[in-house]
């Protein structure tokens, strides 16, 4: 009994997991394309209001379990890895 | 022009964040879930062979932008952050 309510929980965790990584990957494509657009305005990538902007909105919107905090650590994880993303197209266009 | 196309984006990318962090919190709801049904079996909270499926999961599955070794950094991140979930309820259990 107790196996199979571990088994269904799994599965579920496992769902949510790919659906996590379609997400992760449509903001990546999302970063890309504004990207695309600061170059071509010759606008800087990185902007801290911005970023401080988004991590409010997150704590704002924060029905737990997890804390503000924690939060706030995974989405900076993210938006470093989405830098990191227009870093290599740029490097790319210089190797063109 | 340029102005508003970056407006859309970021628009998309607030929706997307939204989206994230509902699906982070869904996730540690069923970690949570997962822990209490582990603690009425015995059962160690860490199981190392099962997040190497999980990774593994990721991986098959990832159509990018981002790459393997980033979204396993950042799925590990995620991990770490539910079993931190994991080690509060238990210490809250312990406190009442």
């Amino acid at each position: 009994m107790n196996m199979d309510e571990l088994t269904v929980l799994r599965k579920k965790l496992d769902e949510v997991n790919l659906e996590l990584l379609a997400l992760i990957n449509e903001r990546g494509k999302l970063v890309q394309e504004i990207g695309e657009v600061k170059k071509k305005q010759g606008t800087k990538r990185f902007d801290p209001v911005r970023e401080r902007d988004m991590l409010n909105v997150i704590s704002d919107n924060n029905k737990g379990p997890f804390q503000d905090a924690t939060l706030q650590h995974l989405f900076k994880e993210i938006f470093k890895a989405s830098l990191e993303l227009q870093e290599d197209d740029m490097h790319k266009a210089l190797l063109v």
